[in-house]
């Protein structure tokens, strides 16, 4: 896969307002949710990788929303995919990252959550008003895969 | 959940152009690809559940593009989501159908292959240009979820 450089598809990940979570259930099956995140590079567990991060922020939740937390915590295999739809089908593309998560710990992993709360800070309006104060999850990506239509 | 009407989250999602579909890979990690689908109501397996349906098509495919056959061969548990994004983060809501899918068979399954095919065309101008000649996938809805910001 080619640097993330101008139009690459890292960038074109990078720039979407929102991108799907795919984690599994503890039972075996798949769980969806969208994600508001941001695009660290060359930041994961060792420095040397891309990561996604992502935070329980002030949205109201289902009660059931920390379905997703639960999920990595049994499995920390999770996908994510942003894509993009117009009517004429040449113009279809989408990128999708897997990796590892991990819920930053509060104390442990102080340093690494501020960094993650700047990034989405930098990205949106709404968490530069009001900074999340749920988990906020990492993940290292290990593969990214990207299609477009020609 | 509310019956299907204009403005329910089942009409909603039955609108959108793409969903996002989650399978899990033999190995266990989640797998994701957007996919144009229809849904058909009171359709499944009993003629008693929603069905989602979609079909390999004529659009380009990477190496892997039956990845998503061979996890619904192995796990057959899958989710679709459709979500609106907006950057009044009040207006953003999803639709999540849950569900089992199957792959459904040329010859004992014909008659469920051409009204799935027939749906997927009343939706899609290029499905009328170019009928699908790939396999079909038909999932019975177990669950509905959705989620609105109010």
């Amino acid at each position: 896969m080619s640097p993330a450089g101008a139009g690459g598809p890292r960038s074109r990940f990078a720039a979407a307002s929102t991108a799907t979570l795919a984690t599994v259930r503890p039972g075996g099956a798949p769980h969806l949710v969208p994600v508001t995140f941001a695009l660290l590079p060359d930041w994961g567990a060792a420095g040397d990788a891309d990561a996604v991060v992502f935070a329980v922020d002030s949205k109201p939740k289902s009660t059931m929303h920390l379905q997703r937390l639960r999920n990595v915590g049994a499995e920390p295999r999770v996908s994510f995919l942003v894509d993009r739809y117009d009517d004429d089908w040449t113009q279809l593309w989408w990128v999708r990252a897997d990796g590892v998560a991990r819920v930053l710990d509060d104390r442990t992993d102080a340093d690494a959550r501020d960094t993650a709360l700047d990034a989405l800070a930098a990205k949106y309006r709404q968490y530069r008003e009001v900074r999340p104060a749920g988990p906020v999850v990492s993940t290292t990506i290990t593969r990214w895969a990207e299609w477009m239509y020609r």
